[in-house]
């Protein structure tokens, strides 16, 4: 009889998984149990959905639970949720929704629930008011059946998922207001130089943005849901929440699995949890960070899908891979606004006790001569001294900026200096670049004179 | 009296170099000669100035020359040919076109003749059909009006100036046939997959493709100019060379200065040729690879730019910055169709003696489920057992792949291997790439099932 694999959870890393210890292990009995009707899904997309640039939420999904099942010999339950975990005898207890339960043993067990929607709790009239939410792809019909009736509409957060909800809720044609209660957007990604040129994308668009405005209360009304900040109370037909996730870890901590110092399922390299035999991956697990050189917690799916692949690894062949540690890369956009980072934004750099020096410039994507180039704004930070790139953030209008910043990411993970970056032979040509590339132009300024 | 620095050759390389040399030195007294009447001009657009993309080609330069002198106090001098160099006092002579001559002394010289196209003098009829020439933007003028009479064009070369031109005439509603001695397009570049990638956009918009068909001879004709080749002669109104360009050395040499293996310039790191007091920058001097561990002769922008700022400062500062060297990134395209490659091709690989690996992946540009995605095609190469990332080749109708290989570039620059490309915390959002980014999914692929 081949390895026992259970897998919990059928999103980026638990298909991963599953997927990479079946190409591993011919023999292994491998189970996917998924809560929802989909697997690898994609709640990145979930914006596009609601907005109707994807057309249905179906298709945010690479696999049908049969294609992934039968194209890979994997037993997929979905629809069916683990109540718990025995770590003793080494089975998971399933309800399959019809009131049925099955126990499922492993020889190894690999715990990937993801990260769900936060929602303060201590906010007051959150449970009354029931914001709309923009996590699973399963969330997009029920969210567009109250968007649709709405006309005015909150978002309540700026960071990633408020900024993107916003996109959406624009493209809708709502009227849409945006709390944040940091006097700037994204302000755990990047500085204020960035923030600004988004905020006037969004502003341009329509947006009413409401910066360092903490909200107080929801508050059902007759004619609404009101938003109460110090600054009054306003109403709207619906209110996002778009506040961001935490770790969905709980059936985790019941097994016994120990969370780290961020708050997430804590893991070696090699994905294994400190319980014997389970394995963590995904959102529910923090990351070990290239530069800070401690976990942090930062749930994104391309970490999240190598994370599984890792653990799916290690789950048949012990020790067979190891993770590596992220750089914090990130990207998003507003309509043609498209913004990435990675690596420490200035503030980040300093609140970790980084001595930096810092750049912003604006350069061109294309030659000047070159037609359709448009200007972007790349920040760049460096430790004082050693000149090592800490960061890079770019913002403008073309996707090319989430290039520059894999450049940057590259660049970050390999310890360059200014002068290593400076020098690295990046492409040019009239239509895909100007002869100084951005990041060269950055790098450059940020030598203080030396080249 | 501050030092005397005199720059040969107003383009990429000697623009920088007095540049950089007024940055480091104020009180330097710096002469920067252009045999033409453009300065910090942009050979590379000339293709898109002839097509009519980029509206003139007085566009096709950075500054005017009086902005040029009087924004740096550098004394321009144009339509400005030296006519030697005497090393023993540090002299050139200057023929000033009206029949005057001025000879300028020098603490140090920095010469920056760049390149001039590849005329094979060994081709029967070449000096008498006088091909057009696409090398400088004041080539432009002449070049259009002899294009613009024509209906048939042959453009000879399948390299990047011939395909190019070949984009500007199809461009302008020629039918364009282009000749190529090899089998393929870009043979010294790219291998066979991207080849004919690339030939079938050409072919599909129309390209009359002679692969392996060398040119035995022109000849001019009543009825226009005839293309001999071993399969006989075909008429065209018009031959365009594309064959690419050679090191303008021979100033250099009757002063004197060393070429090295390649036939180009040989300097050190800090641009100094075996002259004394000489420097040389650009498109005229060899590289060094950062893989081969040898001189290799790669003419493009960007590193001419990059020498010029060395030897800028070195001609004011000794000793005070380095060139570092180069993994050969390159990027073109024939209209949508965008074309990047660094690092060793596998050809290339196998025959500077390497043992390697390779694959090529096709994969989207954005998640499957985003609209506007293009299929793009990966070749990557890895030295085998170490892993080590040798290069990168990348085609597709979206200019995003030139950010891949930008990518690769620091990448392989970084001395990465498969496994550490893999784990690079590149970034992700459905509008900008998919979860597993192309060059993610080309290690992946290329790690045999490890990972």
């Amino acid at each position: 009889m081949g390895k026992r694999v259970v897998v919990i959870g059928g999103g980026a890393a638990g298909s991963s998984a599953a997927a990479r210890a079946r190409r591993l292990d011919p023999e292994a009995e491998i189970t996917l149990i998924e809560r929802t009707g989909m697997i690898t899904h994609a709640p990145c997309g979930v914006p596009y959905a609601i907005s109707g640039v994807v057309p249905s939420y179906r298709m945010l999904r690479t696999y049908s639970p049969e294609r992934f099942a039968s194209e890979r010999r994997i037993r997929v339950m979905t629809n069916a949720t683990v109540t718990s975990i025995d770590v003793d005898r080494k089975e998971v207890e399933v309800s399959l929704g019809n009131g049925k339960v099955e126990r499922l043993g492993w020889d190894a067990l690999v715990v990937a629930t993801g990260a769900k929607p936060l929602i303060p709790r201590s906010l007051e009239g959150v449970e009354e008011v029931r914001p709309v939410l923009l996590r699973h792809p399963e969330d997009v019909v029920e969210a567009q059946r109250r968007i649709s009736g709405a006309s005015r509409v909150a978002v309540l957060g700026g960071g990633y998922i408020g900024v993107e909800a916003a996109e959406a809720l624009v493209d809708l044609g709502k009227k849409v207001t945006l709390y944040e209660m940091m006097d700037r957007l994204l302000p755990a990604a990047i500085d204020a130089e960035i923030s600004r040129v988004l905020e006037e994308s969004m502003v341009r668009a329509g947006v009413d943005l409401r910066l360092g405005q903490p909200v107080r209360a929801l508050r059902k009304r007759s004619d609404g849901v009101a938003v109460v900040t110090d600054a009054g109370e306003e109403v709207f037909d619906e209110i996002v929440m778009g506040l961001g996730v935490r770790p969905n870890a709980d059936l985790a901590v019941s097994a016994g699995v120990k969370l780290g110092q961020t708050g997430a399922v804590e893991t070696d390299e090699f994905m294994r949890t400190n319980v014997e035999g389970v394995f963590a991956a995904g959102d529910l697990v923090e990351k070990q960070h290239l530069i800070l050189r401690r976990k942090v917690w930062i749930p994104l799916a391309p970490a999240a899908n190598k994370e599984g692949q890792v653990a799916g690894a290690n789950a048949v062949l012990p020790g067979s891979l190891r993770m590596r540690g992220i750089v914090g890369t990130a990207v998003t956009k507003f309509r043609q606004t498209y913004v990435a980072r990675t690596g420490l934004s200035e503030a980040e750099a300093r609140a970790n006790g980084f001595s930096v020096e810092s750049t912003v410039i604006k350069a061109r994507t294309k030659a000047g001569y070159y037609p359709g180039g448009v200007e972007v704004t790349v920040k760049m930070v460096a430790q004082s001294g050693s000149g090592r790139v800490l960061g890079a953030q770019v913002i403008g209008d073309d996707p090319v900026v989430a290039g520059y910043v894999d450049v940057a990411a590259a660049a970050i993970t390999a310890g360059f200096t200014v002068e290593d970056l400076f020098f690295t032979d990046i492409g040019y040509m009239p239509a895909t670049a100007p002869v100084w590339h951005p990041l060269i132009v950055a790098a450059r300024t940020l030598s203080g004179g030396r080249f």
